[in-house]
């Protein structure tokens, strides 16, 4: 059943939940107050339709079911689901959210894609902040499936819970995250991955060039498919990931990073193999990496098909 | 021209490499003291050989080319191209470096699979160190395209490009890491969001399987194209990477993670903006968006064509 988005912000994020949105057939009402913002969330919508048709789009999902309004109030007047997206600064959307809460439907969720700041306070001025979660997407919004689901001190159980099905209904998968940390759980990781890379090209080690033909040819191509520690679950070979941290674990305590590691307890070592061993799921390692194997292939291939020019390391040899 | 290739220490990374040499049709030699090494080497290679052979095999390629001996000097004495693969401690390593330099035919390459350790230290206690390199791939080695290949102080620049010549004739992208610096490019990613994915464990955030399904279905989809930098640079819309890092710099200094982060200062945006465009070489960001998200459809049928179990994000609510 067709629903009212309002998108608050259209930049990258906010003009890719428009797009998810329009192509999942519901009405968006979106409010940016930059100049010449109206042009170019169309032009956004349509750069990303063409991925959208290609996906398949749901019945009645038309590009002209976007209109742009010239204030926040009249732009959620109207939602059943109200997505900001303004930069990330905490006052600028505490103030913002207050002025969407006061001018929305009572019924109304209201949802922030901040990156990192938590629910706690961006709903502190807020006079309704039990309808108010954080939804964080990924770019492009319209096609990856993640999105982080938290709630603050004020938010209901059941405003979480309607979010995340709001969110599977335009074909999402949302991750609920259980502790309010600053950064949440994705962002936390690429951060890490992101200050390491910039300390690389700081220290003149490599270029960005070589850092991203390192992660495409190398860790990347797991990542997409079995993420850090199924893919480390592998690497430890037939004793799985309780032997590769036996192995391996002492070398997080060498220079080879700028960063702190955590003490590898037996504690932590138990999580993390008893986790593993979850996810395998009682398949065995050869199993796994025969699966992984196939998968490594066609995506090779896809990865030529598309970057064919991420020849970049033999250029740079 | 097949080659003699001697593989020791047959471990995971050990067997891939005898797997790829086998697949492009050489002669592999392999030694390992561990007792049943021999069973365990042979079943890792059949259960590699069926991807291997759809992704085609090379004249003459036969896994009965592979042959395991009684020592490293005998594993190595017709060998043109070494590649030791023991346990990551500097000592073993210099040990079994000095034998396998002693045994070697005088113009074999002698190369290292550590993931971390300085080859100015590897080849300490070698009598002809200038033939010595560090080849560091990617688990699985049969089929992921990156080796970090670097030299140490005595390495002839002769070796270091003949090494990468011997890489790219098996089918691999060798990425010349030029400062000798712990964990090279790869592994510093690696362990940087590694370590924040423990430190998520340890301090009870999410499990294993959310922070795997926050990769697959969030950064990592999108690091398997293009890698973090260029990654980032479409998430600054049509600003680029300047914009983004202008915007979003500020929250580096966040507590998101563990981690400490470099200056932005304007020379390190600078670098890292630069090299991006040259990256995108000329191509709008409107275009590079609409090839990832073709190759993002793709990827995600992919994914759910052989992880179909990472539903897990559901199951997990």
């Amino acid at each position: 059943m067709a629903k009212t988005i309002a998108i608050i912000g259209t930049g990258v994020i906010g003009a890719g939940w428009a797009a998810r949105g329009l192509a999942h057939g519901h009405d968006v009402v979106a409010w940016d107050p930059a100049p010449g913002a109206e042009d170019r969330l169309r032009a956004a919508i349509d750069n990303a339709w063409g991925a959208l048709e290609r996906q398949g789009l749901a019945e009645g999902a038309r590009r002209d079911r976007l209109v742009m309004l010239g204030s926040v109030e009249a732009a959620v007047a109207a939602a059943d689901f109200i997505q900001e997206n303004a930069p990330e600064r905490e006052e600028l959307k505490q103030d913002l959210l207050a002025r969407i809460d006061a001018a929305a439907k009572p019924e109304a969720l209201i949802a922030s894609s901040t990156s990192g700041l938590l629910p706690s306070r961006l709903q502190a001025r807020m006079q309704r902040p039990e309808r108010f979660v954080v939804g964080h997407p990924f770019n492009p919004v319209y096609l990856l499936p993640l999105v982080e689901v938290l709630g603050g001190e004020k938010t209901a159980a059941a405003s979480v819970a309607a979010a995340m099905d709001f969110y599977r209904s335009i074909g999402m998968r949302p991750l609920h995250v259980r502790t309010e940390i600053e950064g949440f759980v994705a962002d936390r990781l690429m951060e890490a991955l992101w200050r390491e890379a910039l300390w690389l090209v700081n220290d003149g080690v490599a270029t960005t060039e070589e850092i991203d033909a390192a992660v495409v040819y190398g860790c990347g191509l797991r990542w997409s498919l079995m993420g850090t520690f199924l893919t480390f679950h592998l690497a430890g070979g037939e004793g799985g990931m309780r032997h590769m941290l036996h192995q391996f674990g002492p070398a997080l305590k060498l220079p080879w990073t700028k960063l702190t590691a955590p003490e590898l307890t037996e504690d932590l070592i138990g999580r993390v193999a008893d986790g593993c061993e979850h996810q395998a799921a009682g398949r065995s390692i050869k199993a796994l990496e025969r699966r992984r194997d196939d998968f490594l292939i066609e995506l090779l291939a896809l990865v030529q098909k598309y970057w064919p020019e991420a020849e970049g390391l033999q250029g740079r040899i």
